[in-house]
């Protein structure tokens, strides 16, 4: 988790030598002190984008199931990509991501917000179905990504 | 997940400094479209090794109980040393496991196949019961390896 | 895991490159060949900093639900503080951790517990709730370590 | 119900005055004798309007939660129209549905499918999750249609 | 459902143009204010018509599972031939079921008895299982009916 | 359903021939975008009516139970009403009902408050117990009505 | 428990200074020997004002639901107000009141019938959702009394 | 139980003296590999002999609930039949059975069946529910059957 | 099972050499047509010889939990003495029983009554916790008796 | 609860006026530091007393399920007559008890019990079902207990 | 309960003689209407009280599991000191505590708040685990106070 | 069950002309007086011939599942080839084997070990999961043997 208001102490990312290790990234938004849970949580230029996957649809009974976890897959992979910005890398230098979800059944949502994320090259990828996440059963994935500032593509080989 | 029908958009390994990391394997067989679950799900020629341990007893009432997570269990980790190899290294160069079952007794059959892979010096080892995997209930295991392509032992250092 | 007595063949921990990888730790103490879960499986002289904390009350009925994830809490960590000096190094250097339970509710002891061993910059951590660990049910929580010797820190770089 | 090989007896539908009352419909063909579940039971003709959705992915990962519900939507949906134009109408001529579903959280599936259906005027429309259909478990949605022959409209009037 | 003693406060059926709409018909007698459970609480020369059909065995470790759903099959089926006859019509012209069943395979009993009482031409048919029915558990099945007096087959055209 | 602000693309009630089709309504109000669940939820005018009947007693430990099942009662058939107007009738014509709820003890209260609004003869009635609605776990009714214009009582015959 | 063929051994009441203590008192009639659960098991003179409150409607589908908690309710005040009168006091004299019941809901209807017996000053109430009463779980709600005799009040200070 | 391929290592039955005790026995086909589930599983020929118990409807939503134990049934008894030839006995020497069943209400089905295979005098009878049997879930009814060779009868006493 | 009013088609018991097979015998009276579930449903003369183990104690509370598992467990082994006698032994011929429980710590209360019929030396004896008994849930216990006849004990050896 | 080692801080009792007020007490022995759960958890003198009762019977099969209510019945109603003695009273002046139990059925082990400690005139007594008792799952009755002593009877009045 | 809204009719507190008899107190704000479950629903003035405990850490992750309970806890006993000063009494005069819990965890929570409100000798004490409070589940705690007002105390004996 | 200190009182085994028939036996070590649940509870002489079988490996995590059923396994054979032996004969007399597990993948592991004491002929077997046995959950398997005496293989036919 890495947001603004502390979650608990510890950092939301760290670099050691090439490598930056994040913390595992839910969707809790400080500002809201609550997990996202639809799409009024997220910024609405984001919107068509999602609009774009087919989701988003304005019909309250479609959006009610789909909402919180096609919300939550947004959130915390443009929270990745800003603290792999913070770092000095981007999301083609995130090389691992391990993907937590409380109902497996969501990786399909997910995986077509993340193609928005990964146009190229994606990264190596695990994926387990867990029991639950901090800070409470409204959260629904949990991903913790690893950056790779490689040298050599800096020009710092 | 790594097989020839894609199982989902993501890169199987991929290699970042002296390090390979791979994406988590299951026993899904890209010919066959779901997971091993019998001996005959893999090749012939590997179940003397297997009888060795004191499996493939040819008998129904017991293998029926064995054969799912002992298959996988070699599935898996055939799968990490061909990567391995794929990637320049060998399982000796596996060098940490991150282990996920669906029931943590199968360790107990898990635990005596990997000793096939891993005669010498073994990995470092984490293993945890989770609840489900992709893509769906009948895979019983996952592995994320790691893998250490040492510059010294290697000449290159 | 890591203790004298085999859980199982496996490296406790393991150096490559710069990088120190652990096993999973869960308090297994192999004296006594189960998992800890009161105060008096910790060593005496740790007692007045838990109880510093609040814990350790001496009133049964409320220790009976506090000490065993209190105790682990301990006892992993500790653990983690001896393999990372045996490896050359110290809490600090410890850069990341996975953190596993069997019910979420702990993480908040393990919370104030964990402030003990990093009194300064934290490190990057991942929170699941997961099924089950080795080597049964009263193990309340498994932490995966890593650990990275700074070369330039070390005047080696 | 309604297939060539009989479900049961009774019949698929009946025309009453201007009105023709359907049994329920699932999808359940009657050449392969048990339930739709996949994309490969359905006409391969069909998949490209269901890619416009945004399904049909090839990724296994993500057909195997999706298409149950996709395919069993499009088969139901599709035996209705064959059903209102064996009786004289067409689509446009169903003027309600009653639509049970197993997991509520499938009516955004069904939702999209059947606006292939109905791009005009819609039927009015029921909706229930209840606990389960003929023939079993894996029957996901069950749709009871009337059509209405409006002899108007017909220059019957 | 349509008893004597009031269940509470509706029509058992009402006539509206050619149709007759019925209430939903819960095996409920008015005399012995509960549901039908056995074959004593059906008239006794409905037996050897049930005994044809394989039930009313005389075995009570075999009756002991079958009698209720049998019994209340026929009760309901029963009474809604009442009300198709005090509204001037008759099974051939109830032309519509919807079937309601707390268990599923209480489907395959029902089925055998409804065919008594449709010889020829059969309605058209919806079988949904659901969670229960009033008045309480004992409850097995409720069938809602629709009949058609057609003017024309009755001279009125 | 059938709220001003769409649940979903399909038509509230539809009429064909003589007959009105309304689709299920559940006490989604479109103002609030969620199920109406409180007293303070539906008109303050119309308490007094039910007050009569027992209910709003002021008493927090007695209404928490009550009010959310006694205010969608209203509010469903209420919409009825609505619905009825709009298409030239009143609740004299609605012949049909289909009730189905989420808890069978339910309909006690509902059954109070349909009393209100059918003074005279009532309509057949059907009710089952399901498992759940749209949009979600808060909405406990949904009713299904028919209406019927009769043309000689109109002077229309 | 205080009926006349003996519950058990114990004393249904006894006076200790001002204070009369009662045991907890069950709705289980002597003469029946089982809980009482409908209008019937209570007198029929009590009934009249048990419409008042709007119960005993005649409905047998609303009756099923409200009859064995009404019931019970008037039953087990009624034997306290008689234990009461039994040791010199009334329902004024009843000063406190620990009220246990299986389903917390049914609180709103004891609630209305406790106010026949409490028309002044109610006594201080407890009220916890318990698992189960003796002799069986028929039983859905459990009293217990304590009754004051205040001597100033009585021309005894 | 007792196949052709192995199902485990022991033996079908031994004769002791005048008796011949038989494991049990479960409906698993050799050739198949696994629990017979169907009509399509027996030979066809008995098939005549089902259906004039009532059974083999025809209609697939009747027989998905009554083919699995009715042919497992059959399966078992007859493979009874056959070792009591094997040993120089027929049905009528078995004196004894003890029936295991996963779901107790399966007995109306076995009982039936069994009728075909006792004519005449039936062999006592033991009856319970267990929870599982060798190799699986679809295993649904176990008889261990006991045969006597009664010497006299035979003109050997 | 083994009652007048047949249970089902088969042998309650039957001699073949010097052995005596009996059904498992559970506590059903064919005259009442239901399980013996109180002391009332067993003779009343046997009652002081159940009281002398402390049973029978005539407190309602008690016996409610008791008298069920109590007279089952006299009412079966008493129906194995008619069977022995009818077939020339007596209790003392009984060699064996196997002893089917639906909740095992019912062994205690049977334990004591079985100690009335086997004053001398006791049969061998199987015991297990199983999941049901014919005709129903209210069966608590199940036995299956074996007698030898001995002839040289009978002077016919 | 009340012990020599503190469960945690609060009176075992108060007197106020002729009143003492013991707090709740369960079967946990200071020495031991866990709940008491055989015989041998009891002063061995006791024994006779409870063999009188029935229990207490040496066979490993029985006592198992009979000693942990017999044997903390007999505890808990023993510390209640030594705090009753300790403030100058003793059981004849115990005029009220609070039984609480995690299992209903153990009333009637309890009630036996009980009539050693109370041969005259009883308590009143409440008797309920709860969930869980300090401090923890093998606790299985808590006994709160009320004493009065009675300034007439001792002469003080 | 006790608030000033009213959950229900009945008095909050009652003196008789020289006791005040106070209801069960649950914490629910009037103000709010609904339970306390956050420190942002307790006077700040409060905070730093129970930051000396401890609690209160600012931590996102911690707070969500303690805050609730631990709220709870100070609401119910300062509305129990509140009512003991409208009585005239004080915190001291409090003699008995009879405290409810829904999860028998939070008693240690509980403990360390009620240790701010009994400094000096503490009342005695019965805690137990029940299912559920008025007026639903969000409520963790219900306490039920006595208190004496001790007439040689005040100089009143 | 067969052990030195007394389960019951019955029979271990007991001789029938030339039958043996024994009791139901589970790994209860009268020594110890609890269930076999380790390779400690087990003469120490055994292990290397459970070693060749894979089992006892000396890893903790290994053993922790398999040492319960593979100890029993060997314990529950071992008394039955002493019973064997105590009344003339051994394993080559048991002709049948009744075999009981609560959880049926133990199966595997006790036919392993079975066949160490069955090397030739095996005897005829029935399997079956069942629910519990005596004295608790921790037994795994109880077998129940019958040994036939041939007069012809000892000469005295």
């Amino acid at each position: 988790m890495s947001t603004g208001t502390p979650m608990a102490h510890y950092a939301a990312a760290r670099r050691v030598g090439d490598f930056v290790f994040m913390s595992g990234v839910v969707a809790v938004d400080p500002g809201i002190r609550r997990a996202v849970n639809s799409y009024e949580d997220i910024p609405s230029d984001v919107l068509p984008e999602l609009r774009q996957l087919g989701y988003v649809t304005g019909q309250m009974s479609v959006d009610v199931f789909e909402a919180p976890i096609v919300a939550q897959s947004w959130f915390v992979l443009n929270r990745i990509r800003q603290l792999a910005r913070e770092h000095g890398g981007d999301m083609a230098d995130v090389v691992k991501l391990v993907q937590y979800f409380r109902q497996l059944p969501h990786y399909a949502y997910f995986n077509r917000v993340r193609g928005l994320f990964f146009p190229g090259e994606p990264p190596v990828s695990t994926v387990v179905e867990v029991s639950r996440f901090l800070p409470g059963d409204e959260v629904l994935v949990e991903v913790e990504a690893t950056m790779y500032l490689d040298p050599l593509r800096r020009g710092l080989g």
